[in-house]
């Protein structure tokens, strides 16, 4: 769940008497998303997600997340906008904790990925790197390669106690990324977390985007690269090569990939996999016991590394 | 949280076409409440609560609190109606569960009870029990002293685990109140599991009753006994005689206490602690690690009971 704040009908009702927002009429703890406490927020003039954000955000990124999502919304990309009080401010603090309302999104994530929940994806994704493009704020992403070896080591070598041998794997595989990391590909603003619970569909459409709170500025087909893991694999590992050519292709059709892009996909995926790997492991290793939130299996993206570590080049992804 | 099942977007719209409530605009799992999974479910028409019954709610008892809410609704007691299907059926099957959709209810519950909540419950718990009168079905308390024995001896004798000497001192207040228990007192549907976050507050006036998956046929007096123990303690345990005295006056102006009950009042709250402490130890002893739902403190309930253990009478309790 991710309720990890309580908060009081006093608490609400003075918070929202900062907006234009009418009358408190619910609030409902949301039992999705595990960074920060979210409520679905009704009020006489309609629905709304209040976020708490808890300590794994860092209060000093909230601006950048915040007037992202005010930017892509104004430029047409479906995803919550945040809603400005009548001081103006979309960020302020309840129960001693950064918090935000923003506009509520219709539709649903997809709990089963078909090749045109895919094909939707990919344009849309496009379409979200060109309007960033202008974007003004700058943020870098801490958990790409320059973050890894460290990553790794706060896993203080008890990767084993996950799989026998894998912190030496792990170590070599940091290694040989940090050697053949592209040093340039066009860049902008990117999702970063892009799994199929932030991505809503109604109908034959894709209705919106959520969950900007890993938004960066880094590689475009670096989120490529998260998506072909997060979207591209069955429930037993195996790579959908035609989820991924959907996803590549709709991309391309919007925004081409570069020869440069195209040749490093590859490797960005391996990266990418490494990436979530690295915070799965740290977080299994270190969740408390009887923790709300169950961890994830650090495993899962070991086997998907391995997938793109074996991979010749972009034709196994249908591109090219 | 209480998210158990998982429900697809494809599973749901299919539900949904089976009534008249418009298409399916989101659907979104609540973090609260621990028998069941809840979803607010919204639609072109509005907001909805769609629950599946989980394995701890039996499936023969389900017409019973459907048609109570139904019942209950009409007479003007505020709580959510079931939605029927254009078939006419409120209860049908989602992912394997028995599923009922139902109206949303405005208001929040109390995070913090006061004396005038306390006071707004009294008055609506006594009008839900004068409407629930000619309510003709019937279901047995199996959580009242029948029940008891049986309880604690699922307990398996585990009860030192939590605390020296608990095993004996609940042997010895069963066989107490096994021999003291009212035989004959009025009677009716009473909700028996009112805590506060199944009661909803909007401004100045109660809401709304929900969550009547324990509602049976028993003494009224036991319901007002269960909410004495859930809404007049204090969070260090203490007895808030104030609360207590505006529950129990506000019933009684609308349905007065008959000599009987006003008497039995101490032995049905010691008895109602008991019933809580017991399911409470239950959950404690057998809850999986790492499960979702955090179990309660069955010591809590074990304070309550001895307080009531204590009282000479119900002047205790601001009455008489």
């Amino acid at each position: 769940m991710a309720v990890y704040t309580e908060v009081t009908d006093s608490d609400v009702a003075a918070f929202v008497a900062e907006y234009d927002l009418g009358e408190v009429v619910s609030l409902k703890g949301i039992a999705e998303g595990v960074e920060n406490s979210n409520y679905l927020l009704s009020t006489t003039t309609g629905n709304y997600i209040l976020t708490l954000y808890e300590k794994r955000v860092r209060r000093e990124d909230l601006p950048y997340f915040l007037a992202l999502m005010d930017h892509l919304s104004d430029r047409g990309i479906p995803c919550p906008t945040p809603v400005h009080g009548r001081d103006g401010e979309a960020l302020r603090e309840l129960c001693g904790r950064p918090a935000a309302i923003v506009t509520f999104l219709q539709g649903l994530w997809p709990k089963r990925v078909t090749a045109e929940h895919c094909r939707l994806l990919g344009g849309a994704l496009a379409r979200m790197h060109v309007a960033g493009r202008d974007f003004p704020m700058y943020r870098p992403n801490n958990l790409s390669v320059e973050g890894w070896r460290k990553l790794l080591e706060s896993c203080d070598g008890r990767g084993d106690e996950v799989m026998p041998g894998l912190t030496e794997e792990l170590e070599r595989e940091v290694g040989v990324l940090e050697q053949a990391w592209p040093g340039d590909l066009p860049q902008g603003v990117i999702h970063a977390d892009l799994f199929p619970d932030n991505v809503f569909f109604q109908g034959d459409r894709l209705s919106g985007f959520i969950d900007f709170y890993f938004a960066c500025n880094d590689f475009f087909a670096y989120d490529l690269a998260i998506c072909l893991n997060a979207w591209c694999f069955e429930p037993d590992d195996s790579f959908n090569a035609t989820k991924a050519r959907a996803l590549l292709q709709s991309y391309c059709s919007v925004r081409p990939f570069s020869d440069e892009e195209m040749a490093a996909l590859p490797l960005l995926a391996r990266g990418s996999a490494l990436r979530f790997l690295l915070t799965r492991l740290f977080d299994w290793l270190n969740h408390p016991p009887g923790a709300y939130v169950e961890p994830k299996d650090p495993v899962e993206y070991l086997k998907k590394l391995r997938f793109h570590r074996d991979v010749r080049g972009p034709a196994a992804y249908g591109l090219g």
